[in-house]
């Protein structure tokens, strides 16, 4: 089956919003073997709604369309689609219940244009939408179906997967399509190609391999589709092998997988802890393992040194060592990492400090520059970095590479 | 004049990457007066490069495409492009002088497929790329223009803006597009709808109002177009300000403005500093103060302490208390503003304590249940706050909750 997908709203068109939904969309429809063929943005207008419509309806099976279904004015989405349909508004008594009732729940009072959200076109399906007002609207046309979700995400999201994609699965026979994908840190992107070119040439026809990069991190997504899910899963991962002897511990996670969700991992299984002392990264290192569900099980704290009397005071470090060397340089980094190692009593100590910009480079030591330092139970290691111009991309490359070093440091000690 | 967007890679039509480039180029593509009219992604094949061009065509003056110039085997737009407009591919010696260069500086081997990045159509303009090796192209025809860029956002953002739009403003007359766009933080999107509505329902029928709910931030952006870039923009402020008299300190900023750049400049002015204790923000809120260029002359540091240990340890939290009220509670969460000001020597102290989730919610304390206090110069605030289901919003909301308390307190005492 094809589809596409449809988001409304001036604010995409105008760069004001990044379309983070129809990514969310299209990974979600590919895992159920569905084809996105194209994914479009479009503004809060009614005729480039129909245009949209009459673009796509020819050429796919499904659209999914979001945007325009909240309770303001600038929501046209529903009306648009009445008329494009040639249906009523009409109120519907089961879409207003899940409004009063949202409202109780949280004790707000209803006013009337979420009274109006429960006007829907006849008809019609209702989706139901456990975290908003804002119901999902089904149509059916020559076999086909337009689907309309709210642009909200977590509303969409609970919506696609909750009510969608179980509905549209049962109902269809949907060709397998397998990805894989091998994240991969530390090799830049034509290097890799010549690292990996005899096996990329004999990849079988039906496999197709993309190099995916950024900052800090290459991933490469192998891609095959068909009739029989099991032999294609079987013929993807002999590839992935494969690769993975070639690459060894450049590969650090399959399908998804995070630096900080890697090695956090790890330091479970290995019953080991810890703790952070960040200067250019500001907190993006704690806050990297701390977005992983469970991860106070490893994680102990952190300091954000940002100042130098914070990293003399809370840190200890030696006065004299940020004076004769600068604050990026190896003996303060290495002091920062066994500091905070035994601060909070971790068996693991990150530590960076760097120049992440767009000020304070010199010639010697340039934006970019970026020491790491990781205490680990026996020993501390060092290294430093060049990133480059870019303060966002410098704390991120800084991040993967200080959770990369500990990632890599509990392997060989396992081993 | 009318442009559209193609973004071409099977990465993002099964999910696999956001498509942030659109958005880029839209927003800058928008201040210069161009209309984006749609934005397409579509796959690495020639056939759907050819039907987008063959759609877009006719409805738009500039193409601007990005994604499929680099050096790996599965970057197929130059030779799709090169057919398209019956031309051949030829060596270009300044491209390739480019990419020699660029692996000269960093002293890294060049190889043969970024040796083939030099072959480029001919009659067909190259635009610099100072960060990479893949050079932009720019074809017109028709008195139009196809612009092709690479998909590496920093790239691409380099080339759009130093070379691309500086030549299409010398050589066009644009009309003006007037954007502005009020922040707001604390009110939900209906309720705020109930609040404005006379003034919304009173605005001039040329300008639009838009509203952008995104997790404890809601945006209004008001949009006007013409020929007097003068006389809209005071049309647009006169009611800019007229909702400033309405919404007063509700509004935290204008056009992009960040709670943390907000507050971090309110800071600055008022000569203070801050320090953080994290617990179940992990970090977010350094991270969020240390995004700022220049924050160091306020932000002094943190102390992530997700661990109680650490909370007792570092922070000298009563250990009695975590026991008696919980981590999760009033008074540990004053304690860790109180101690975070001490250790650190600042003017202000955040603290932040709560169960982001998925795991660690009660009856009585559910998931989506945070402590905030704020630590001032003379005295210390608290305030619980019930977030929701979702740990990722959960923290992005807490950390706006936590810098708005922080803002509103500042502008207080300068009352």
């Amino acid at each position: 089956m094809k589809a596409a997908i449809v988001t409304i709203g001036d604010e995409i068109l105008i760069g004001q919003v990044i379309d983070t939904n129809s990514a969310f969309i299209s990974g979600e429809l590919n895992k159920a073997g569905i084809t996105v063929i194209r994914i479009i943005s479009i503004s809060d207008s009614k005729d480039e709604i129909f245009k949209a419509l009459d673009d796509l309806r020819h050429e796919t099976d499904i659209i999914l369309m979001t945007g325009g279904l909240g309770p303001t004015n600038d929501d046209i989405t529903k009306p648009a689609l009445a008329e494009y349909f040639n249906r009523q508004l009409v109120l519907n008594q089961k879409a207003l219940d899940h409004i009063s009732e949202f409202f109780q729940q949280r004790k707000i009072k209803m006013n009337e244009r979420n009274r109006n959200q429960a006007m829907v076109p006849e008809n019609c399906r209702l989706v139901p939408n456990e975290y908003g007002t804002a119901m999902g609207l089904w149509f059916e046309y020559e076999k086909k179906h337009l689907i309309v979700m709210p642009g909200v995400p977590f509303e969409m999201k609970a919506m696609l997967t909750s009510h969608i994609l179980p509905d549209l699965v049962k109902r269809h026979k949907l060709p397998a399509i397998v990805h894989r994908t091998v994240h991969t840190t530390g090799i830049a992107e034509s290097v890799m190609a010549d690292i990996i070119s005899e096996w990329e040439s004999n990849l079988p026809q039906n496999i197709k391999l993309a190099y995916l990069p950024s900052p800090g991190i290459l991933r490469l997504r192998l891609s095959a589709s068909g009739m029989g899910k099991m032999s294609l899963e079987h013929e993807v991962s002999l590839q992935v092998e494969k690769l993975g002897e070639i690459l060894k511990t450049i590969i650090f996670g399959y399908d998804g997988a995070t630096l900080e969700a890697v090695a956090g991992n790890l330091l479970k299984q290995s019953r080991k802890t810890v703790a952070v002392a960040e200067s250019c990264t500001g907190g993006n290192i704690a806050r990297l393992l701390t977005s992983v569900p469970g991860s106070s099980d490893y994680f102990k704290g952190g300091v954000v040194a940002y100042a130098n009397d914070v990293k003399i005071n809370l840190l200890g470090i030696n006065k004299k060592s940020i004076e004769k060397h600068g604050a990026v340089s190896k003996p303060v980094v290495t002091q920062m990492a066994e500091s905070i190692k035994n601060l909070m009593r971790t068996d693991y100590g990150i530590a960076t400090s760097g120049i992440a910009g767009p000020d304070g480079g010199t010639r010697e030591k340039p934006v970019g520059t970026v020491w790491i330092a990781l205490a680990c139970p026996d020993k501390t290691l060092a290294e430093i970095f060049s990133f480059g111009n870019y303060r966002e991309t410098n704390i991120i490359r800084a991040s993967a590479a200080a959770l990369n070093m500990l990632r890599l440091s509990i392997i060989r000690s396992s081993q």
